[in-house]
């Protein structure tokens, strides 16, 4: 069946009121798949489906949507029914939502649920949601090392609710400090007596709780894993992130760094509001707007030079161009680097003398190719100056690209708002100045024309 | 131990040839570790340290390596030996790996493998590396419905070797169609005489084999699985792909997209040599060129202009540069969006007129604010020349950096190829006629300077 077959025969079960039907559907979907059918759903029909719901699936499909159907699904449902659902949900995803409200309303909610659970989820609520921390959860199963296989697997039964997601159990010992791992297989393949401690892994690879949440993508992307461990400065289990999440940061942090690199504002979508689109685009622009003057200021310092041969302005916009695309190259190159490199001195060293042999290389190429344009278009003198000018700008911009980036990284800022438009705006300043600068130095040639 | 010292340590056993004490150490250490070491251990000790790992070791330390570390690695084998250790590399890596030598090289090595891993390598190796099937491996344990659980786990203990990276079996009927999957942990918490087909799972969401990477890698994580397994049309299993490697995609196709967005050839990073980075860098600069010439010839054309009312070259240089910028916006905002959104005719439509009121927003938000300083710098009239030029070239800049890549990717074109410096350079041409038609319009007045 189809998405929208599925929707229809919803809208029939919930018509004719029609329960045990609809539950039968809803047990062959994913809370994906759920998910979907409930946003196609006409909002007439919402507040019957969720009638029609187990606490169980409600928190399933929560789960899955953004967080203003979810705060819409909350007050649909009232505070007894909510906490409920509040109280099944994965404590991390519960977190991430109750964030989202008034400082009240997390209390009211927080004071409904039951006590272990709530005192589970404010645990998290304190955490940078950038950080391990933020993208942990704190509902996992541990073992200890002196259990057996077949304790192991009675605890795995008792927890089973929430042992769906989980691929491995950590193991610790009496002062609670992470010991050792055990995945489902190896626990299937162990004999029933075995002890843990003999079949487990004893080289965990974890992470600390405060730890960059692109450091934690990168750690699990490099070794595979399907879920991490996070401990304190005392090696106590505090929680674990699965691969889940951490697909999820990737993602994230790329859209972050696209979003940069384009200066085009954060969280902009093809829901977003034009409103709020254009306010979030708009510091950027302006802030570009007022630089872009000062090239204006730079032109209007040449003027005398441009009245005299008003072809120079003919380059212009190629010149400042090309500096600015070559620019975006290597920033491009850097933003992305840093991404799966460490940027240690040797490597910087090695990286901008590679840029600067590459921009000889690019200038060298487009210099002489322009040179030959000018003097066939203009005269060789123009030809000159365009060529050199070129080669030098080229040199500069890709530098400017390079450097720029690298220095603000090593100052501990993103070297991605050094944005596309930035680096491009401000390669147009540098090569109007060399450009009117050489232009100028050659004037008496120049006006042979 | 750090890295360093693991390092000096493991040096010390080889030059004192202490195989046992090696061995010790590489078995608490992840291969991703052994790999890091193997890269900082100088080259003169590669070939005893390959000597003395066993061919299961260094199956698990080449699938860690680049391939051109990897390719190295075999020769110093030789074939008898590599093809010893490529019986027990993952299918997929594999065939990634043979890809990247010559046809006679690659029948060399499948000549000296296993019959039968030869064959199913062979297989894997005819499918788009960029679709499912280039993804898969065909390594997967597979268990029938009418297996009890006791049966389904010994097959697990019989095929231990390759279950380590798999955490769901899946079922399949009398005529080898996939009909269900079991997770290890349902496995483990059944009745060890349960039927499979009574435990398992039967809406089983699986992709065709020839499905794009970007498409596997969205459905893995809409679903937030570990593992999805790959069909033909038949419904018939033919292998699995794991959640680490749709991260990689999903890395991999983000830095695309920068690369594109930036124009800045493929495959750059770090250790690029200078020539090969400029040698792809190149093309586009060169074509960038000849269309920043364009520009260069519309000024030609306003050339009377110009000469009359120098000042309107200071603004030249910030309406070319804003129009780039906010087509860059708007660029950046598509690109990302195509990737988790689908574009019905209704969601482009919805975007474009969005963007037009984005459009209007920051263009009357600018033009505004650049009257007044035209006014107060030069005089009225030329405030309001540039004024409404900003204004009309950030209209069109944000709908043509919307509309171009739209337009590419219902044609089947990658949008991202509509680049940044690419609509950054058309948007040039479009502002400058814009700009300097207003001016020439409005010549009379401005000439009253």
């Amino acid at each position: 069946m189809t998405e929208d077959q599925l929707l229809v025969l919803m809208i029939k079960y919930l018509k004719d009121s029609k329960r045990g039907a609809l539950q039968q559907m809803l047990d062959e979907l994913h809370p994906y798949d759920v998910a979907q059918l409930y946003r196609s759903l006409p909002d007439k029909h919402h507040h019957k489906f969720l009638t029609f719901l187990t606490p169980d699936q409600i928190a399933d499909l929560i789960q899955e949507l953004d967080s203003d159907m979810q705060i819409e699904i909350l007050h649909r449902l009232g505070i007894e029914r909510s906490s409920k659902v509040m109280n099944l949900m994965d404590n991390d995803d519960l977190a991430d939502l109750l964030n989202e409200l008034s400082v009240e309303r997390i209390q009211e909610f927080l004071d409904a649920m039951k006590d272990d659970e709530s005192e589970k989820v404010q645990s998290l609520m304190g955490y940078d949601p950038e950080t391990a921390g933020g993208l942990m959860t704190n509902q996992f199963i541990w073992i200890k090392e002196d259990y057996t296989v077949r304790q192991a697997v009675d605890k795995l039964k008792d927890y089973a609710s929430f042992s769906e997601n989980i691929y491995y159990l950590y193991v610790i010992n009496e002062e609670k400090k992470l010991v050792g791992v055990v995945s489902y297989r190896d626990l299937l393949i162990a004999h029933i007596d075995d002890k843990i401690k003999d079949i487990m892994f004893n080289r965990v690879v974890s992470v600390p709780v405060d730890m960059d949440q692109e450091e934690v993508a990168r750690t699990i992307e490099r070794y595979d894993f399907i879920a991490i461990p996070v401990v304190d400065q005392q090696n106590t289990l505090l929680g674990i992130i699965t691969v889940d999440d951490v697909i999820d940061v990737v993602i994230r942090e790329a859209n972050e760094d696209i979003e940069k690199l384009s200066a085009s504002g954060k969280d902009i979508d093809f829901q977003t509001k034009a409103l709020t689109a254009s306010a979030r685009r708009l510091p950027w622009l302006v802030l570009l707007l007022f630089i872009g003057l000062v090239s204006g200021s730079i032109i209007s310092n040449f003027e005398e030079t441009l009245e005299q041969v008003v072809a120079l302005i003919f380059f212009m916009p190629m010149i400042a161009g090309m500096t600015g695309n070559t620019g975006t190259q290597s920033l491009a190159v850097v933003v992305r680097g840093i991404v799966t490199q460490n940027l240690d001195r040797k490597t910087i060293i090695h990286l901008v003398f590679r840029e600067l042999r590459v921009g000889i290389l690019i200038g060298l190429t487009c210099g002489v190719l322009i040179f030959v344009i000018g003097t066939i278009w203009i005269n060789i003198t123009l030809g000159f100056v365009v060529g050199v000018s070129l080669l030098l700008t080229l040199i500069t911009g890709t530098l400017a690209g390079t450097i720029i980036p690298l220095f603000l990284y090593r100052m501990g800022v993103d070297p991605a708002v050094a944005s596309g438009p930035l680096i491009t705006t401000l390669n147009d300043i540098f090569s109007l100045m060399i450009y009117f600068g050489i232009a100028t130095a050659f004037l008496t040639q120049l006006q042979g024309l």
